[in-house]
């Protein structure tokens, strides 16, 4: 059988990566990065952090990322079979009837919430709030699904924060997910991804978007929302969106009728990256901050898991999403404020970075040898207490403490959230058989790898692929495609067979996980307390903190 | 009248430093230093870390300092009227009859245990606890003068190790705190001061020493430590000891005859150069650690304060003494450890030491900006819980904390402890009405000084010398002289004369000072929260803590 491709487009928060895969072996022909010229623009506003962006850069990457794998690679046009794409979310474009931006209309050129607020665009913290309390007062059922808890990064608080300062914009506006956008400027189809709308706009398999009646209560004119601004039919991941319009076929160098797979979410893509196809498998995203997806045949809510959404991850099963507010964010904290100088000129003398240098110094370390706990809160906590008003602490330093030792504290704090975690689904009757990590940190770290499993007393493997969003996006690239030419009848398929579990498989230390069993009870111990209103001295201290 | 001179000899850990005094104008009229050759010859054991010294050292630099300050000044013999000693404690020595070192003999020059045990000799700790046992299985009713606590420090866990590692030291040795032994060298007289006896050895005023049943029921071969080993005439601060004998006259190039002062504790001679003679002013030593001294007519035990001694300061009064174990140690151990790279070239570029760059960035800084809170138990908790198995905490951090921002804390933390430490004398119905600075770090952390001062409410003088033991020792050798010679009848009146009270005062600050109310309200919730019981996990963790 001749080989032939599929590309994964992954749009990430700062540049967008093309990932050309053999159908047939997965084998990750090519790559391709491209820079947004116009990174994120952000500013501080008494409203919140402003993550903005342009979307002509998300257009010239699409371009240069396409031509960049088939130039690199010599596949033809014809050799494509599809196209997948992934996005950061929720990042929201708000566009005309036709798609376009309304930021590149000469209307809307100034106005900065006609450009798309990027998922750390934090301009919405006032309207999350207001759509919280709205939900509790009206107990709106979908509430439990998502944790109890509306984060401003999600889709209606950016809307509802369009309306309050720009209501010309939300007059004028649809409003998209970017990989629904995309979607539809490669297609000329407007659909939604059930993934996104599941995730971040409250849908609910059955039920649809929040009611008239809370829209209304929320803000008059928000009534017709769904109808006027939101409304496009609904694909689940893996289905075709449509195929390549001939204006965009030329401007990237493939074919018309190319066919396109519904957008998808990049962190929701990798757990197909990594061939999970039933329930049991945990996929850990572990990066600046932490993303925990399950396939589940039930549909239980989890405190403090961010989405529980049918069909948002795989069809046919429930995907639940948790969350740890701040992992590699930490470490980065640590390496840029506490490391001294005399480690930043023994890593330079040695060729390491910080991390590596604070590694090395860690050998032979074993459980509780620091004498330090520390809780990994310094960006509050997603899952399981969604309270963004608490920080970190570190105990347990006398004068001897290193630099390193603290570095290891912090890593085990980031072990025993992810450990709570797993027991908040445990005792909620989710079961979790074994866990697949993937992201950034782990590829590079291989200690921290070691030490998820000895502190959760699980095998833990590592995904395949480093490029796990973008091999999953190729994937869905993949199913969009006709049956009748790849061979493939599904995504679960696809997945199953072409998926990257992985060779290198960590398992629990005995000695150590028996001395974490204590740690973790005691890092709980301190959980109860400051994050349960024993003592709320973080959120005493957050009402004195000056912000600088 | 014609100018007259005192010497003031201030053994410190390192060295020993000589000052000479005018007794009329309180002039500090020349200085001398001499570092000890042999420093402290530590070793680590398993019963503890030893530090060990030299005797010659302190003869060697009695010798040099005092011929140093008075050829510097060119003060003759004849101007000098009396020579007092202070020396840390206890800091001790084993002599025999004669007040010969036992290490300088041929029999013991390669016992360690027969060399000087400085005061930060730890390898009592097993010692101490015995004692500690045994005095609470007997309810001794000195202990509770000493806070509940026996530290390894003090001399008679000293005296027991020496016992149980080396009896045949112990039985030719007479034991002395090394300042009682330089007075005996420089008189020939042995006495010992009632101030080393009461602080260190429980010397209690109308009772004597730990009683003959208590030190058998310890030791069977401890029945005759006092009378054996201890006992010499008991003198009061400013008592005259003795007069210089021709051969040290000879060797220091002073006159014989010249009268030597009885010896005392170098923290305590501070108290007297502040010119603190009456109840209610607190003199505080801020070091490495932080010494609390204060008089009062009352003998009320306070919790966790280490010694309550009749005539232990100023004849007359009772002394108190209290102590929080890490206050520069704790700053030392955070810039070593955890200013990055950048901050060292900053510092360098601008010529300012690290506390100062610190320091220079907090500048602005507010009560409650930081957001953080720490408690300062890198080394334990000397007053008020008397617990060394606790350990430190900072919690509050975010991704925006800065090193400045917890370094801030960090003295925070000690101004917290130092408010505790106030009211327990308070609520003992022990009164302090104002406070006094002293050691190295008010001298040089103007900012530390307002922090205490708007953390406690309260007055702060600085003292008015940075020599505050050797001033205070100058002021013991002035009381040493004949009234008729120098027209002083008591040290109270020497003292209240002389005593440099400081020009500089740091009032509160009434904003910070409310904000901190509320931030000490959360450091005492944590301190009984970790301290009492509520939750051990900080002796957990030691118990696992792996010593490096």
């Amino acid at each position: 059988m001749k080989s032939k491709y599929a590309v994964g487009l992954d749009f990430g928060t700062l540049s967008v990566r093309a990932l050309l895969v053999d159908i047939y072996s997965g084998e990750e022909v090519s790559t391709c990065t491209f820079d947004y010229p116009h990174g994120v623009m952000e500013r501080n506003t008494p409203a919140g952090t402003w993550a903005l962006q342009d979307p002509q850069d998300y257009l010239d990457g699409l371009r240069e990322v396409i031509r960049g794998v088939t130039q690199a690679s010599g596949v033809s046009a014809e050799e494509i079979v599809g196209i997948g794409i992934d996005v950061t979310a929720t990042t929201m474009i708000a566009v005309d009837e036709q798609g376009n931006p309304l930021c590149m209309s000469d209307e809307f050129r100034d106005e900065p919430q006609a450009y798309i607020k990027l998922w750390k665009h934090h301009g919405a913290e006032a309207e999350a709030e207001q759509i919280l309390k709205l939900a509790q007062k009206r107990q709106e059922d979908w509430l439990k699904y998502y944790g109890g808890v509306v984060s401003s990064e999600w889709m209606l608080p950016k809307i509802l924060e369009t309306l309050h300062y720009a209501p010309q914009v939300y007059e004028k506006a649809r409003f998209m997910e970017v990989t629904d956008w995309l979607v539809m400027r490669l297609t000329g189809q407007e659909v939604r991804a059930a993934c996104g709308a599941g995730y971040k706009l409250f849908y609910r398999h059955g039920q649809g978007y929040p009611s008239r009646e809370f829209l209304r209560e929320l803000d008059p004119r928000l009534e017709n929302l769904v109808e006027e601004k939101l409304n496009a039919p609904l694909l689940n991941v893996g289905d075709r969106a449509g195929e390549l319009i001939p204006e965009m076929a030329d401007l990237l160098g493939l074919l018309p009728g190319t066919p396109v797979a519904a957008g998808f979410i990049d962190a929701h893509a990798s757990v197909l990256a990594a061939g999970i196809t039933s329930p049991g498998t945990m996929m850990i995203i572990v990066g600046t901050s932490s993303c925990h997806l399950l396939l589940s045949e039930k549909e239980i809510p989890v405190p403090g898991v961010g989405g529980l959404v049918y069909n948002g991850i795989l069809p046919g099963y429930y995907g639940y999403e948790a969350g740890q507010s701040c992992v590699g964010d930490h470490f980065r904290w640590f390496t840029h404020n506490c490391v001294p100088a005399e480690y930043h000129r023994e890593a330079e003398e040695k060729g390491l970075d910080l991390h590596q240098l604070l590694t090395e110094k860690l050998h032979g370390y074993r459980a509780g040898d620091s004498g330090l706990l520390a809780l990994d809160w310094f960006n509050g906590v997603r899952t399981p207490l969604a309270d963004f008003d608490l920080n970190g602490l570190i105990l347990g330093m006398n004068l001897m403490t290193k630099p390193e030792e603290i570095y290891l504290a912090l890593i085990e704090a980031t072990a025993y959230g992810t450990r709570w975690i797993l027991e908040q689904f445990e005792e909620t009757g989710v079961h979790i058989d074994n866990i697949v990590l993937s992201g950034g940190i782990p590829a590079k770290n291989r200690m921290l790898v070691q030490v998820y499993s000895d502190v959760c007393h699980r095998e833990i493997r590592l995904c395949g692929t480093s490029n796990a969003s973008g091999y999953g996006a190729a994937l869905v690239g993949i199913s969009a495609a006709s049956p009748e030419y790849t061979g493939y009848t599904s995504i679960a398929e696809i997945t199953g067979k072409l998926g990257k579990k992985g060779e290198e498989v960590f398992t629990p230390d005995p000695q150590n996980a028996k001395v974490y069993d204590g740690l973790y009870r005691e890092y709980r111990k301190l959980t109860e307390y400051f994050g349960n209103g024993q003592n709320d001295v973080m959120k005493y201290l957050n009402t004195l903190r000056k912000e600088r």
